[in-house]
């Protein structure tokens, strides 16, 4: 990958801010966009997406924040305005989807430029984090306790968010239940950690590498199951005898489609939610027979855990200054912006829970 | 099909009732099997499961029904004892699945025997409400008030409480929701039904058949696409388009897998639930992107509507009684048993809402 490290123009328009960023996390959706898979990747662009940092500069009509509030960027947006912030039901904000997807602002103009070239270079997700400054609209922005570490909240832009929410604001998890969780990386640790946060009974964690079971026994998990001890024997099966008939929740923090269907009929008859969390490539289906559905499964799924991110966010910081979430445990290496290749090759070697980029 | 209307022995063990049957409605689960494609078919057997009539005797310990009382039979029973009915999350009672999904009663006999032949026959869904007589464990009769028609409460022996209970109990449809219904049969009816009850704004009837139109108009819903009429597109496009991004709530009320997805995509981005009542053939898949879940669309199935039958059918037999809940328009005729393959005809025929045996 080239290193991104151009300076978006400096203007500023009508409700937007300028952020000078602190800290990213890397996170597996930017490698997945990266590799060329994604049929909604557009280039050139500038990647990262789990960012904090400081307001460097508003444009007219911001209401929100002041030049050198703290803020946590969100890839989803949360207006308060449109039919999906109204409907009071999903954190999908829908005011600017259409740009947003095609990787500029608001207004069509894109912000960063690659100084090498003087090529115009897209936004990726709205935040464009694997950059020393970023654009984004008022709406995508959460204004944090400046007494809070940045390089540490940077994590609540994406990973945590996901894992803590799916299991609060998508699936309430209510206390006793039992729940498991498919995939051990930041984000199913973080569903482990909101499962713990929401009392859950037990917490089974399912990975193809034990090497993962450590860290999620320390996050709270009761116990972890490697399928490929169990040879081609379904994991679903094995969960459902070890369960009594399966789980009250489970999630899918992977992106497989054949471990979102494990997940799904490894829920508990009658009444098992099942959510998928992880992103499955282009084109890719999830089945299942629907009797699975008609005797009594629910079958959900979450985008950023259901996340309001303005509302929420800074709650989360609140929790986090209270001792009641766990962040800096996910980060496992700091790397300095000029070793980003360093840290993508890390954690494909399954080496980090995250490792965050520190301007 | 032959008919079958020998009578039972007249042993009745420790908590069973013998029903004298006075109606039962003839639906397209008892078509299925007998077509011979349920992989869960086992012959020979006596079909029909949507019956009602009077206690005529009853075994030791039997507490909660007395001779001559008027039931409903419960194809789920409703034991209040096991797992599944303690947990207040689902009606699939599990205290006699076993032997229910072997065609004999909880002690492994049978009760029905071919009159002409001396053979043992099987139960089919614990009721085989196909002949005059059947005998039930007491945990699989509704006892309801003798001031109402047997003939007419047969129906809610399954289709009506379906439909309606998917609506009401999977659900949870609110005042002002939109809802889109596919196939509008006795079931599909049932929901648009449940959805006037439930106070839902806009109530769409899905059939590829526009005769079925007028009925599905007359019991509320207040409008219906056929989606023949838009050639090769697919018709979630058109209920999205329709609906400004797709509707609150959608039911699937035909047993194919396509429909099941078509429901589930017309189904609103952030929210939209989509409900699989109707059963498809043995092996089908249903299928979707995982994208459609992850955008906030939820995907649950139901059974009976999730009706506890001991405990709603009586309350469901006294909102008719009140006038509130619709039953006697469902029966388009009436046969008497030796016509029951005409009344197997006219379903196929789409002649019917719901053609009824009278004993």
């Amino acid at each position: 990958m080239q290193m991104q490290s151009s300076r978006p123009d400096v203007f500023v328009l009508r409700r937007e801010v300028r952020v000078r960023l602190t800290a990213t996390g890397v996170c597996h959706t930017d490698a997945y966009t990266l590799s060329g898979k994604d049929p909604e990747g557009a280039f050139p662009c500038v990647l990262g997406h789990e960012g904090a940092g400081v307001v460097e500069s508003v444009g007219d009509g911001v209401e929100s924040v002041v030049v050198g509030d703290h803020v946590v960027l969100l890839y989803i947006p949360e207006c308060r305005n449109c039919k999906f912030c109204k409907s009071g039901k999903t954190n999908l904000c829908g005011a600017i989807r259409a740009t947003q997807g095609k990787g500029v602002m608001p207004d069509g103009t894109g912000r960063l430029t690659d100084k090498a070239s003087g090529k115009s270079l897209l936004h990726f997700m709205g935040t464009s984090t694997f950059c020393e400054y970023a654009v984004l609209p008022e709406i995508s922005v959460a204004k944090v306790d400046t007494a809070a570490p940045l390089t540490s909240l940077c994590l609540l832009g994406c990973g945590i968010p996901t894992g803590v929410g799916a299991v609060r604001n998508t699936c309430k998890v209510e206390a006793g239940a039992t729940v498991a969780v498919f995939g051990l990386g930041g984000v199913g640790l973080s569903v482990v950690q909101g499962a713990v946060l929401a009392g859950a009974s037990r917490i089974i964690g399912v990975d193809i590498d034990s090497g993962k079971f450590a860290n999620a026994l320390t996050f709270g998990a009761t116990e972890c199951v490697n399928p490929k001890d169990y040879g081609s024997r379904p994991i679903q099966e094995v969960l459902v005898e070890m369960t009594d008939g399966g789980l009250d929740y489970t999630f899918e923090a992977i992106g497989r489609t054949e471990t979102m269907r494990s997940a799904l009929e490894a829920a508990h008859k009658g009444w098992g939610m099942s959510c998928i969390i992880g992103v499955a490539g282009a084109g890719e289906m999830i089945q299942t027979r629907p009797f699975q559905l008609v005797t009594g499964r629910r079958w959900v799924g979450t985008a950023y855990g259901g996340t309001k991110g303005r509302t929420e966010v800074p709650q989360l910081v609140q929790e986090y200054m209270d001792g009641g979430l766990k962040i800096d445990e996910y980060i496992t290496k700091k790397y300095p912006l000029e070793d980003i290749n360093q840290a993508f090759k890390d954690m494909h070697d399954g080496k980090l829970i995250r490792g965050v980029i520190v301007y």
